[in-house]
Protein backbone atom coordinates (compact mmCIF):
# COMPACT_ATOMS: atom_id res chain seq x y z
CA UNK A 1 0.00 0.00 0.00
CA UNK A 2 1.57 3.20 -0.81
CA UNK A 3 0.38 7.46 -1.87
CA UNK A 4 1.05 7.91 -4.98
CA UNK A 5 2.41 11.60 -6.42
CA UNK A 6 0.68 11.68 -9.83
CA UNK A 7 2.02 14.61 -12.41
CA UNK A 8 0.17 14.04 -16.19
CA UNK A 9 0.01 16.63 -18.77
CA UNK A 10 -3.76 17.99 -17.02
CA UNK A 11 -2.80 17.36 -13.29
CA UNK A 12 -0.56 17.05 -10.22
CA UNK A 13 -2.14 15.06 -7.56
CA UNK A 14 -0.47 14.56 -4.55
CA UNK A 15 -0.15 11.44 -2.10
CA UNK A 16 -3.32 9.82 -3.17
CA UNK A 17 -4.03 6.24 -1.87
CA UNK A 18 -2.29 3.62 -4.08
CA UNK A 19 -0.05 0.37 -4.35
CA UNK A 20 -0.47 -2.52 -5.50
CA UNK A 21 -2.02 -4.40 -3.13
CA UNK A 22 -4.95 -1.46 -2.52
CA UNK A 23 -5.56 -1.71 -6.82
CA UNK A 24 -5.63 -5.36 -6.19
CA UNK A 25 -7.77 -5.77 -3.99
CA UNK A 26 -10.46 -3.14 -4.54
CA UNK A 27 -10.62 -5.11 -8.19
CA UNK A 28 -11.09 -8.26 -6.36
CA UNK A 29 -13.77 -7.10 -4.12
CA UNK A 30 -16.24 -6.80 -6.73
CA UNK A 31 -16.19 -10.67 -6.98
CA UNK A 32 -14.66 -12.25 -3.82
CA UNK A 33 -13.38 -11.08 -0.05
CA UNK A 34 -10.13 -10.30 -0.64
CA UNK A 35 -7.75 -10.76 2.39
CA UNK A 36 -4.72 -8.35 2.20
CA UNK A 37 -1.22 -8.10 3.68
CA UNK A 38 0.47 -4.90 3.58
CA UNK A 39 2.23 -2.18 5.78
CA UNK A 40 1.37 1.69 5.89
CA UNK A 41 2.37 3.97 8.40
CA UNK A 42 0.68 6.25 11.10
CA UNK A 43 -0.07 9.02 7.91
CA UNK A 44 -2.18 6.77 6.22
CA UNK A 45 -5.73 7.62 5.96
CA UNK A 46 -8.92 6.81 7.77
CA UNK A 47 -11.26 7.40 5.39
CA UNK A 48 -9.08 4.30 2.73
CA UNK A 49 -9.59 1.78 5.70
CA UNK A 50 -13.00 2.76 5.66
CA UNK A 51 -13.45 2.39 2.07
CA UNK A 52 -11.44 -1.13 2.16
CA UNK A 53 -14.27 -2.06 4.91
CA UNK A 54 -16.98 -0.78 3.10
CA UNK A 55 -15.66 -2.70 0.22
CA UNK A 56 -15.57 -6.07 2.83
CA UNK A 57 -12.25 -6.44 2.58
CA UNK A 58 -10.56 -8.49 5.60
CA UNK A 59 -7.94 -6.24 7.17
CA UNK A 60 -6.29 -8.58 9.64
CA UNK A 61 -3.41 -8.87 7.63
CA UNK A 62 -2.79 -4.70 7.54
CA UNK A 63 -0.10 -3.20 9.92
CA UNK A 64 0.03 -0.14 10.88
CA UNK A 65 4.26 1.10 11.63
CA UNK A 66 5.32 4.08 13.03
CA UNK A 67 6.66 5.65 10.71
CA UNK A 68 5.29 7.11 6.56
CA UNK A 69 3.92 5.42 3.95
CA UNK A 70 5.80 4.20 1.17
CA UNK A 71 5.39 6.95 -0.99
CA UNK A 72 5.98 7.16 -4.72
CA UNK A 73 5.90 9.84 -6.93
CA UNK A 74 6.05 9.37 -11.11
CA UNK A 75 4.94 11.29 -14.23
CA UNK A 76 3.44 10.35 -17.14
CA UNK A 77 4.42 12.44 -20.57
CA UNK A 78 1.37 13.20 -23.50
CA UNK A 79 1.35 9.93 -24.09
CA UNK A 80 0.08 8.11 -20.94
CA UNK A 81 2.14 5.09 -21.63
CA UNK A 82 5.55 7.09 -21.35
CA UNK A 83 6.19 7.01 -17.05
CA UNK A 84 8.83 7.92 -15.21
CA UNK A 85 9.60 7.41 -11.72
CA UNK A 86 10.42 10.96 -9.90
CA UNK A 87 11.08 9.84 -6.34
CA UNK A 88 10.92 6.49 -4.37
CA UNK A 89 10.56 6.91 -0.34
CA UNK A 90 10.19 3.53 1.19
CA UNK A 91 9.66 4.64 4.45
CA UNK A 92 7.91 1.76 6.49
CA UNK A 93 8.09 -0.39 3.44
CA UNK A 94 11.81 -1.25 3.90
CA UNK A 95 12.18 -3.29 6.75
CA UNK A 96 8.15 -4.82 6.14
CA UNK A 97 8.11 -8.67 6.59
CA UNK A 98 4.86 -10.10 5.67
CA UNK A 99 3.29 -12.01 8.26
CA UNK A 100 0.13 -13.69 7.84
CA UNK A 101 -2.67 -13.97 10.53
CA UNK A 102 -3.67 -17.31 11.48
CA UNK A 103 -7.01 -16.83 9.67
CA UNK A 104 -5.23 -16.44 6.39
CA UNK A 105 -3.53 -19.67 6.67
CA UNK A 106 -6.18 -21.68 4.30
CA UNK A 107 -6.30 -20.02 1.09
CA UNK A 108 -7.91 -21.10 -2.24
CA UNK A 109 -6.21 -18.26 -3.78
CA UNK A 110 -2.98 -16.82 -2.87
CA UNK A 111 -1.00 -13.85 -4.56
CA UNK A 112 2.51 -12.83 -4.18
CA UNK A 113 2.51 -9.27 -5.35
CA UNK A 114 5.42 -7.58 -6.47
CA UNK A 115 8.20 -8.03 -3.67
CA UNK A 116 11.32 -9.46 -2.83
CA UNK A 117 11.47 -12.92 -3.94
CA UNK A 118 12.86 -14.00 -0.82
CA UNK A 119 9.80 -12.40 1.22
CA UNK A 120 7.74 -14.24 -1.26
CA UNK A 121 8.99 -17.59 -0.66
CA UNK A 122 8.40 -16.86 3.47
CA UNK A 123 5.12 -16.00 2.37
CA UNK A 124 4.52 -19.35 0.87
CA UNK A 125 5.89 -20.80 3.59
CA UNK A 126 3.49 -19.35 5.88
CA UNK A 127 0.29 -20.89 3.41
CA UNK A 128 -0.67 -24.60 4.62
CA UNK A 129 -3.57 -25.03 2.11
CA UNK A 130 -3.75 -23.58 -1.05
CA UNK A 131 -5.01 -24.31 -4.44
CA UNK A 132 -3.68 -21.69 -6.77
CA UNK A 133 -0.29 -19.59 -6.39
CA UNK A 134 -0.17 -16.59 -8.23
CA UNK A 135 3.16 -13.87 -8.41
CA UNK A 136 4.30 -10.88 -10.07
CA UNK A 137 7.03 -8.95 -9.99
CA UNK A 138 9.27 -6.33 -11.58
CA UNK A 139 12.84 -6.11 -13.79
CA UNK A 140 14.96 -5.40 -9.99
CA UNK A 141 13.93 -9.01 -8.97
CA UNK A 142 14.95 -10.81 -11.85
CA UNK A 143 18.65 -9.06 -12.57
CA UNK A 144 19.23 -8.66 -8.82
CA UNK A 145 17.69 -12.10 -7.62
CA UNK A 146 17.68 -14.30 -9.86
CA UNK A 147 18.11 -17.78 -7.83
CA UNK A 148 15.12 -16.52 -5.36
CA UNK A 149 13.36 -15.27 -8.17
CA UNK A 150 13.51 -18.24 -10.17
CA UNK A 151 12.58 -20.50 -6.91
CA UNK A 152 9.37 -19.19 -6.78
CA UNK A 153 8.58 -18.90 -9.97
CA UNK A 154 8.78 -22.61 -10.21
CA UNK A 155 6.41 -22.99 -7.00
CA UNK A 156 3.92 -21.25 -8.64
CA UNK A 157 0.60 -22.11 -10.67
CA UNK A 158 0.52 -18.41 -12.24
CA UNK A 159 2.53 -15.50 -13.46
CA UNK A 160 1.86 -12.55 -14.35
CA UNK A 161 4.38 -9.91 -16.40
CA UNK A 162 4.76 -7.29 -18.33
CA UNK A 163 6.44 -7.37 -21.88
CA UNK A 164 9.46 -5.91 -20.35
CA UNK A 165 9.86 -8.37 -17.57
CA UNK A 166 9.17 -11.12 -20.06
CA UNK A 167 11.83 -10.40 -22.40
CA UNK A 168 14.35 -9.97 -19.55
CA UNK A 169 13.49 -13.14 -17.75
CA UNK A 170 13.90 -15.31 -21.63
CA UNK A 171 15.72 -13.38 -23.74
CA UNK A 172 13.11 -13.31 -26.38
CA UNK A 173 11.71 -10.52 -28.13
CA UNK A 174 8.59 -12.13 -29.97
CA UNK A 175 5.93 -12.31 -26.55
CA UNK A 176 4.27 -15.99 -27.96
CA UNK A 177 8.02 -17.59 -27.67
CA UNK A 178 8.93 -15.76 -24.71
CA UNK A 179 5.45 -17.09 -22.51
CA UNK A 180 5.88 -20.49 -24.00
CA UNK A 181 9.03 -20.34 -22.81
CA UNK A 182 8.21 -19.46 -19.22
CA UNK A 183 5.84 -21.97 -19.03
CA UNK A 184 8.79 -24.36 -18.90
CA UNK A 185 9.80 -22.86 -16.06
CA UNK A 186 7.17 -23.86 -13.94
CA UNK A 187 3.90 -22.16 -14.08
CA UNK A 188 0.53 -23.77 -15.47
CA UNK A 189 -0.53 -20.14 -16.07
CA UNK A 190 1.28 -17.24 -18.01
CA UNK A 191 -0.27 -13.69 -18.24
CA UNK A 192 1.68 -10.95 -20.26
CA UNK A 193 0.64 -7.68 -19.44
CA UNK A 194 0.96 -5.44 -22.59
CA UNK A 195 -0.14 -2.03 -21.25
CA UNK A 196 -2.23 -0.05 -23.59
CA UNK A 197 -2.00 -2.76 -25.95
CA UNK A 198 -3.76 -5.65 -23.58
CA UNK A 199 -2.57 -9.32 -22.16
CA UNK A 200 -1.85 -12.26 -23.36
CA UNK A 201 -2.66 -15.37 -21.51
CA UNK A 202 -0.68 -19.11 -22.01
CA UNK A 203 -1.47 -22.51 -20.95
CA UNK A 204 0.07 -25.34 -21.28
CA UNK A 205 -2.04 -26.10 -24.88
CA UNK A 206 -3.29 -22.64 -25.73
CA UNK A 207 -2.87 -18.82 -26.20
CA UNK A 208 -5.60 -16.61 -25.32
CA UNK A 209 -5.22 -13.12 -26.77
CA UNK A 210 -7.29 -9.89 -24.62
CA UNK A 211 -8.18 -6.60 -25.78
CA UNK A 212 -7.80 -3.91 -24.10
CA UNK A 213 -11.26 -2.49 -23.51
CA UNK A 214 -11.56 0.76 -25.80
CA UNK A 215 -10.95 4.10 -23.75
CA UNK A 216 -11.49 7.14 -24.73
CA UNK A 217 -10.56 8.88 -21.31
CA UNK A 218 -7.55 7.64 -19.78
CA UNK A 219 -6.32 9.98 -17.21
CA UNK A 220 -4.24 7.99 -15.08
CA UNK A 221 -3.35 4.50 -16.16
CA UNK A 222 -1.55 3.89 -12.24
CA UNK A 223 -2.88 0.63 -10.68
CA UNK A 224 -4.43 -0.67 -14.31
CA UNK A 225 -2.11 -3.61 -14.13
CA UNK A 226 -2.82 -4.21 -10.21
CA UNK A 227 -6.30 -3.77 -11.10
CA UNK A 228 -6.26 -6.19 -13.89
CA UNK A 229 -4.40 -8.91 -11.55
CA UNK A 230 -7.26 -8.49 -8.98
CA UNK A 231 -10.41 -8.56 -12.00
CA UNK A 232 -8.53 -11.74 -13.59
CA UNK A 233 -8.39 -13.42 -9.73
CA UNK A 234 -10.97 -12.27 -7.86
CA UNK A 235 -13.16 -13.54 -10.96
CA UNK A 236 -11.47 -17.08 -10.52
CA UNK A 237 -12.34 -17.38 -6.86
CA UNK A 238 -15.68 -16.47 -7.67
CA UNK A 239 -16.36 -19.33 -10.12
CA UNK A 240 -13.56 -21.67 -8.21
CA UNK A 241 -12.66 -23.00 -11.10
CA UNK A 242 -9.39 -22.86 -13.22
CA UNK A 243 -8.95 -23.83 -16.43
CA UNK A 244 -8.62 -22.50 -20.19
CA UNK A 245 -12.46 -21.54 -20.21
CA UNK A 246 -12.46 -20.03 -17.02
CA UNK A 247 -8.65 -18.41 -17.69
CA UNK A 248 -10.00 -16.31 -21.04
CA UNK A 249 -13.24 -14.84 -18.74
CA UNK A 250 -10.75 -13.87 -15.99
CA UNK A 251 -8.72 -12.25 -18.78
CA UNK A 252 -11.61 -10.49 -20.05
CA UNK A 253 -12.50 -9.33 -16.46
CA UNK A 254 -9.24 -7.89 -15.92
CA UNK A 255 -9.29 -5.89 -18.72
CA UNK A 256 -12.96 -4.67 -18.06
CA UNK A 257 -11.17 -3.71 -13.86
CA UNK A 258 -7.89 -2.49 -15.47
CA UNK A 259 -10.12 -0.18 -17.85
CA UNK A 260 -11.90 1.57 -14.58
CA UNK A 261 -9.07 1.84 -12.77
CA UNK A 262 -7.25 4.22 -15.67
CA UNK A 263 -10.29 6.91 -16.30
CA UNK A 264 -9.38 8.81 -12.83
CA UNK A 265 -6.86 9.69 -11.07
CA UNK A 266 -5.99 7.01 -8.01
CA UNK A 267 -8.48 4.68 -7.02
CA UNK A 268 -11.55 7.28 -7.51
CA UNK A 269 -13.54 4.73 -10.64
CA UNK A 270 -12.67 1.53 -8.92
CA UNK A 271 -14.38 2.73 -5.46
CA UNK A 272 -17.00 3.69 -6.94
CA UNK A 273 -17.94 1.37 -9.06
CA UNK A 274 -21.49 -1.02 -8.67
CA UNK A 275 -21.78 -4.87 -10.11
CA UNK A 276 -24.22 -4.03 -13.03
CA UNK A 277 -21.67 -1.26 -13.80
CA UNK A 278 -18.85 -3.78 -14.52
CA UNK A 279 -21.54 -6.05 -16.08
CA UNK A 280 -22.68 -3.72 -18.71
CA UNK A 281 -19.05 -3.20 -19.39
CA UNK A 282 -18.36 -6.68 -19.74
CA UNK A 283 -21.19 -6.65 -22.37
CA UNK A 284 -19.86 -3.77 -24.01
CA UNK A 285 -16.57 -5.63 -24.44
CA UNK A 286 -18.06 -8.44 -25.79
CA UNK A 287 -19.67 -6.20 -28.71
CA UNK A 288 -16.03 -4.72 -29.21
CA UNK A 289 -14.37 -8.20 -29.94
CA UNK A 290 -17.09 -10.38 -31.28
CA UNK A 291 -17.05 -11.38 -34.99
CA UNK B 1 5.32 -2.32 -57.30
CA UNK B 2 8.94 -2.17 -56.26
CA UNK B 3 12.79 -3.85 -55.49
CA UNK B 4 12.84 -4.07 -51.25
CA UNK B 5 16.36 -4.52 -50.42
CA UNK B 6 15.78 -5.63 -46.67
CA UNK B 7 18.02 -6.54 -43.48
CA UNK B 8 17.11 -7.87 -40.48
CA UNK B 9 19.60 -8.88 -37.51
CA UNK B 10 19.81 -12.35 -39.03
CA UNK B 11 19.71 -11.82 -42.89
CA UNK B 12 20.10 -9.34 -46.03
CA UNK B 13 18.08 -10.13 -49.00
CA UNK B 14 18.97 -7.84 -52.14
CA UNK B 15 15.55 -7.03 -54.10
CA UNK B 16 12.93 -9.40 -53.26
CA UNK B 17 10.21 -8.07 -55.36
CA UNK B 18 7.17 -6.01 -53.35
CA UNK B 19 5.32 -2.90 -53.04
CA UNK B 20 2.05 -2.17 -51.99
CA UNK B 21 -0.20 -2.77 -54.94
CA UNK B 22 1.87 -6.49 -54.96
CA UNK B 23 1.37 -7.54 -51.72
CA UNK B 24 -2.23 -6.18 -51.27
CA UNK B 25 -2.85 -7.96 -54.39
CA UNK B 26 -1.46 -11.47 -53.61
CA UNK B 27 -3.48 -11.09 -49.94
CA UNK B 28 -6.79 -10.05 -52.49
CA UNK B 29 -6.42 -13.03 -54.96
CA UNK B 30 -7.07 -15.59 -52.54
CA UNK B 31 -10.98 -13.87 -52.00
CA UNK B 32 -11.39 -12.01 -55.49
CA UNK B 33 -9.52 -11.34 -58.59
CA UNK B 34 -7.68 -7.76 -58.41
CA UNK B 35 -7.42 -5.60 -61.03
CA UNK B 36 -4.14 -4.01 -60.60
CA UNK B 37 -2.82 -0.15 -61.55
CA UNK B 38 1.15 0.14 -61.53
CA UNK B 39 4.53 1.07 -62.82
CA UNK B 40 7.53 -1.12 -63.29
CA UNK B 41 11.10 -1.07 -65.00
CA UNK B 42 12.44 -3.41 -67.62
CA UNK B 43 14.45 -4.58 -64.98
CA UNK B 44 11.36 -6.44 -63.02
CA UNK B 45 11.57 -10.15 -63.28
CA UNK B 46 9.71 -12.07 -65.22
CA UNK B 47 8.86 -14.71 -62.87
CA UNK B 48 6.53 -12.04 -60.80
CA UNK B 49 4.51 -11.60 -63.91
CA UNK B 50 4.19 -15.03 -63.79
CA UNK B 51 3.19 -15.55 -60.52
CA UNK B 52 0.38 -12.83 -60.57
CA UNK B 53 -0.82 -14.00 -63.71
CA UNK B 54 -0.87 -17.86 -61.68
CA UNK B 55 -2.35 -16.09 -59.08
CA UNK B 56 -5.12 -14.62 -61.74
CA UNK B 57 -4.34 -11.22 -60.85
CA UNK B 58 -5.83 -8.75 -63.95
CA UNK B 59 -2.14 -7.14 -65.19
CA UNK B 60 -4.12 -4.95 -67.81
CA UNK B 61 -3.13 -1.86 -65.74
CA UNK B 62 0.24 -2.82 -65.59
CA UNK B 63 3.06 -0.76 -67.18
CA UNK B 64 6.79 -1.35 -68.21
CA UNK B 65 8.08 1.74 -68.66
CA UNK B 66 11.75 1.93 -69.80
CA UNK B 67 14.05 2.17 -66.77
CA UNK B 68 14.61 0.73 -63.27
CA UNK B 69 11.80 -0.14 -61.07
CA UNK B 70 11.14 1.94 -57.19
CA UNK B 71 13.30 0.91 -55.17
CA UNK B 72 13.09 0.41 -51.20
CA UNK B 73 16.06 -0.34 -48.74
CA UNK B 74 15.11 -0.66 -45.33
CA UNK B 75 16.54 -2.04 -42.20
CA UNK B 76 15.09 -3.80 -39.27
CA UNK B 77 16.17 -3.81 -35.58
CA UNK B 78 15.99 -6.36 -33.05
CA UNK B 79 12.79 -5.49 -32.37
CA UNK B 80 10.99 -6.01 -35.75
CA UNK B 81 9.07 -3.04 -35.39
CA UNK B 82 11.93 -0.81 -35.46
CA UNK B 83 11.71 0.10 -39.06
CA UNK B 84 14.19 2.84 -40.90
CA UNK B 85 14.92 3.79 -44.65
CA UNK B 86 17.76 3.24 -45.79
CA UNK B 87 17.42 4.19 -49.08
CA UNK B 88 14.85 5.59 -51.75
CA UNK B 89 15.41 5.08 -55.57
CA UNK B 90 12.11 6.72 -57.31
CA UNK B 91 13.20 5.36 -60.96
CA UNK B 92 10.35 4.81 -63.13
CA UNK B 93 7.55 5.39 -60.21
CA UNK B 94 8.89 9.45 -59.98
CA UNK B 95 6.65 10.51 -62.88
CA UNK B 96 3.80 7.87 -62.80
CA UNK B 97 0.58 8.92 -63.79
CA UNK B 98 -1.54 6.00 -63.37
CA UNK B 99 -3.92 5.23 -66.32
CA UNK B 100 -6.90 2.71 -65.76
CA UNK B 101 -7.49 0.74 -68.59
CA UNK B 102 -11.10 0.63 -69.92
CA UNK B 103 -12.18 -2.94 -68.67
CA UNK B 104 -10.91 -1.35 -64.96
CA UNK B 105 -13.83 1.85 -64.96
CA UNK B 106 -16.75 -0.47 -63.21
CA UNK B 107 -15.25 -1.94 -60.26
CA UNK B 108 -17.25 -3.00 -57.08
CA UNK B 109 -14.23 -1.85 -55.07
CA UNK B 110 -11.41 0.62 -55.52
CA UNK B 111 -8.47 0.81 -53.86
CA UNK B 112 -6.43 3.66 -53.31
CA UNK B 113 -2.92 2.84 -52.24
CA UNK B 114 -0.35 5.46 -50.81
CA UNK B 115 0.59 7.86 -53.43
CA UNK B 116 0.48 11.58 -53.95
CA UNK B 117 -3.14 12.61 -53.12
CA UNK B 118 -3.52 14.41 -56.27
CA UNK B 119 -3.22 11.40 -58.32
CA UNK B 120 -5.42 9.70 -56.00
CA UNK B 121 -7.85 12.09 -57.00
CA UNK B 122 -6.98 11.53 -60.48
CA UNK B 123 -7.80 7.87 -60.48
CA UNK B 124 -11.06 8.35 -58.54
CA UNK B 125 -12.40 10.80 -61.73
CA UNK B 126 -11.18 7.90 -64.09
CA UNK B 127 -13.53 5.41 -62.65
CA UNK B 128 -17.13 5.46 -63.66
CA UNK B 129 -18.87 3.18 -61.34
CA UNK B 130 -18.02 2.36 -57.98
CA UNK B 131 -19.48 0.76 -55.12
CA UNK B 132 -17.12 1.41 -52.12
CA UNK B 133 -13.78 3.11 -52.06
CA UNK B 134 -10.96 2.60 -49.83
CA UNK B 135 -7.78 4.84 -49.60
CA UNK B 136 -4.21 4.48 -47.99
CA UNK B 137 -1.82 7.28 -47.40
CA UNK B 138 1.54 8.48 -45.44
CA UNK B 139 2.31 10.95 -43.34
CA UNK B 140 4.37 13.03 -46.31
CA UNK B 141 0.96 13.38 -47.52
CA UNK B 142 -0.95 14.44 -44.58
CA UNK B 143 1.99 17.05 -44.03
CA UNK B 144 2.95 18.22 -47.45
CA UNK B 145 -0.56 17.94 -49.31
CA UNK B 146 -3.42 18.25 -46.40
CA UNK B 147 -5.87 20.40 -48.87
CA UNK B 148 -5.48 17.18 -51.61
CA UNK B 149 -5.46 14.70 -48.97
CA UNK B 150 -8.56 15.64 -47.02
CA UNK B 151 -10.58 16.68 -50.17
CA UNK B 152 -9.94 12.76 -50.86
CA UNK B 153 -10.67 11.50 -47.82
CA UNK B 154 -14.14 13.57 -47.94
CA UNK B 155 -15.18 11.60 -51.24
CA UNK B 156 -13.50 7.99 -49.73
CA UNK B 157 -16.04 5.43 -47.99
CA UNK B 158 -12.77 3.66 -45.96
CA UNK B 159 -9.47 4.76 -44.69
CA UNK B 160 -6.73 2.62 -43.86
CA UNK B 161 -4.34 4.67 -41.58
CA UNK B 162 -1.29 3.32 -39.07
CA UNK B 163 -1.18 4.97 -35.29
CA UNK B 164 1.68 7.82 -36.17
CA UNK B 165 -0.91 8.64 -39.27
CA UNK B 166 -4.09 9.01 -37.47
CA UNK B 167 -2.16 10.97 -34.78
CA UNK B 168 -0.98 13.32 -36.88
CA UNK B 169 -4.38 13.84 -39.17
CA UNK B 170 -6.37 14.21 -35.79
CA UNK B 171 -3.72 15.78 -33.11
CA UNK B 172 -5.46 12.98 -30.85
CA UNK B 173 -2.66 10.83 -28.79
CA UNK B 174 -6.40 8.51 -27.95
CA UNK B 175 -6.69 5.81 -30.86
CA UNK B 176 -10.11 5.50 -30.39
CA UNK B 177 -10.56 9.52 -30.02
CA UNK B 178 -8.67 9.81 -33.64
CA UNK B 179 -10.59 7.06 -35.12
CA UNK B 180 -13.43 8.42 -33.95
CA UNK B 181 -12.40 12.13 -35.43
CA UNK B 182 -11.61 10.63 -38.75
CA UNK B 183 -15.15 9.38 -39.54
CA UNK B 184 -16.33 12.93 -39.09
CA UNK B 185 -13.89 14.15 -42.13
CA UNK B 186 -15.81 11.83 -44.66
CA UNK B 187 -15.18 8.08 -44.43
CA UNK B 188 -17.70 5.55 -43.14
CA UNK B 189 -15.68 3.34 -42.28
CA UNK B 190 -11.80 4.09 -40.47
CA UNK B 191 -9.22 1.31 -39.80
CA UNK B 192 -6.67 1.82 -37.75
CA UNK B 193 -3.61 -0.55 -37.91
CA UNK B 194 -1.60 -0.78 -35.04
CA UNK B 195 1.45 -3.05 -36.41
CA UNK B 196 1.91 -5.75 -34.23
CA UNK B 197 -0.89 -5.00 -31.88
CA UNK B 198 -3.16 -5.72 -34.37
CA UNK B 199 -6.34 -2.77 -35.43
CA UNK B 200 -9.05 -1.14 -34.83
CA UNK B 201 -11.98 -0.88 -36.88
CA UNK B 202 -14.34 1.78 -36.44
CA UNK B 203 -17.92 2.44 -37.95
CA UNK B 204 -21.03 5.19 -37.43
CA UNK B 205 -22.06 3.03 -34.18
CA UNK B 206 -19.45 0.62 -33.84
CA UNK B 207 -15.74 -0.28 -32.67
CA UNK B 208 -14.22 -3.79 -33.30
CA UNK B 209 -10.94 -4.25 -31.75
CA UNK B 210 -9.07 -6.72 -34.12
CA UNK B 211 -6.03 -8.90 -32.23
CA UNK B 212 -3.24 -9.82 -34.40
CA UNK B 213 -2.46 -13.43 -35.04
CA UNK B 214 0.23 -14.66 -32.62
CA UNK B 215 3.03 -15.75 -34.91
CA UNK B 216 6.08 -16.84 -33.46
CA UNK B 217 8.12 -16.87 -36.51
CA UNK B 218 8.22 -13.39 -37.37
CA UNK B 219 10.68 -13.08 -39.80
CA UNK B 220 10.11 -9.89 -42.05
CA UNK B 221 7.05 -7.07 -41.74
CA UNK B 222 7.37 -5.66 -44.82
CA UNK B 223 3.98 -5.74 -46.61
CA UNK B 224 2.33 -6.91 -43.54
CA UNK B 225 0.35 -3.78 -43.10
CA UNK B 226 -0.57 -4.07 -47.07
CA UNK B 227 -1.70 -7.84 -47.22
CA UNK B 228 -4.16 -6.50 -44.26
CA UNK B 229 -5.62 -4.73 -46.23
CA UNK B 230 -5.92 -7.00 -49.29
CA UNK B 231 -7.37 -9.80 -46.96
CA UNK B 232 -9.50 -7.26 -45.93
CA UNK B 233 -10.89 -5.60 -49.03
CA UNK B 234 -10.45 -8.83 -50.82
CA UNK B 235 -12.93 -10.54 -48.40
CA UNK B 236 -15.44 -7.57 -48.75
CA UNK B 237 -15.25 -8.36 -52.61
CA UNK B 238 -16.04 -11.66 -52.06
CA UNK B 239 -19.15 -11.41 -49.82
CA UNK B 240 -20.41 -8.50 -51.68
CA UNK B 241 -21.61 -6.90 -48.59
CA UNK B 242 -20.53 -4.00 -46.66
CA UNK B 243 -21.87 -3.78 -43.28
CA UNK B 244 -21.07 -4.37 -39.08
CA UNK B 245 -20.88 -7.75 -39.41
CA UNK B 246 -18.70 -8.02 -42.88
CA UNK B 247 -16.24 -5.42 -41.76
CA UNK B 248 -15.42 -7.55 -38.48
CA UNK B 249 -14.97 -10.53 -40.56
CA UNK B 250 -12.88 -8.67 -42.96
CA UNK B 251 -10.51 -7.11 -40.04
CA UNK B 252 -9.85 -10.94 -39.30
CA UNK B 253 -9.10 -12.43 -42.43
CA UNK B 254 -6.88 -8.89 -42.78
CA UNK B 255 -5.31 -10.04 -39.64
CA UNK B 256 -4.45 -13.67 -40.59
CA UNK B 257 -3.31 -12.26 -44.23
CA UNK B 258 -0.93 -9.90 -42.82
CA UNK B 259 0.29 -12.71 -40.28
CA UNK B 260 1.12 -14.55 -43.04
CA UNK B 261 2.99 -12.01 -44.97
CA UNK B 262 5.55 -11.46 -41.92
CA UNK B 263 6.74 -15.59 -42.08
CA UNK B 264 9.05 -15.07 -44.84
CA UNK B 265 11.15 -12.61 -46.17
CA UNK B 266 9.38 -10.64 -49.21
CA UNK B 267 5.87 -12.37 -50.63
CA UNK B 268 7.56 -15.81 -50.17
CA UNK B 269 5.04 -17.33 -47.98
CA UNK B 270 1.81 -15.11 -49.45
CA UNK B 271 2.82 -16.99 -52.84
CA UNK B 272 2.77 -20.15 -51.13
CA UNK B 273 -0.58 -20.53 -49.51
CA UNK B 274 -3.91 -22.24 -50.41
CA UNK B 275 -7.47 -21.84 -49.38
CA UNK B 276 -7.32 -24.57 -46.98
CA UNK B 277 -4.37 -22.54 -45.22
CA UNK B 278 -5.69 -19.22 -44.67
CA UNK B 279 -9.20 -21.44 -43.26
CA UNK B 280 -7.32 -23.12 -40.65
CA UNK B 281 -5.55 -20.25 -39.87
CA UNK B 282 -9.11 -18.44 -39.39
CA UNK B 283 -10.19 -21.22 -37.13
CA UNK B 284 -7.35 -21.16 -34.92
CA UNK B 285 -7.76 -17.26 -34.66
CA UNK B 286 -10.82 -18.08 -33.27
CA UNK B 287 -9.72 -20.03 -31.00
CA UNK B 288 -7.01 -17.25 -29.48
CA UNK B 289 -9.70 -14.80 -29.42
CA UNK B 290 -12.71 -16.80 -27.85
CA UNK B 291 -14.07 -16.51 -24.70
Amino acid sequence: MAFDTIETPEARKEKLVGGSCTYCALAASFFTRPKIVAVVGEDFPEEAIELFRKRDIDLQGLKVSSGKTFHWEGRYGDDPNQRSTVKLEMNVFENFRPELPSAYKDTDILFLANIDPELQEDILRQVKNKKIVAMDTIDTWIKNKKPAFLRVLRKVDMFFANEEEARLLTEEINLIKAGKKILSMGPSFVILKKGEHGALAFGKDFVFGILPYPCEGVVDPTGAGDSFAGGFLGYLDKVNRVDMKEIRNAGVFGSVMASFALEDFGIHRLASLSESIIQRRILDYKKFTSF
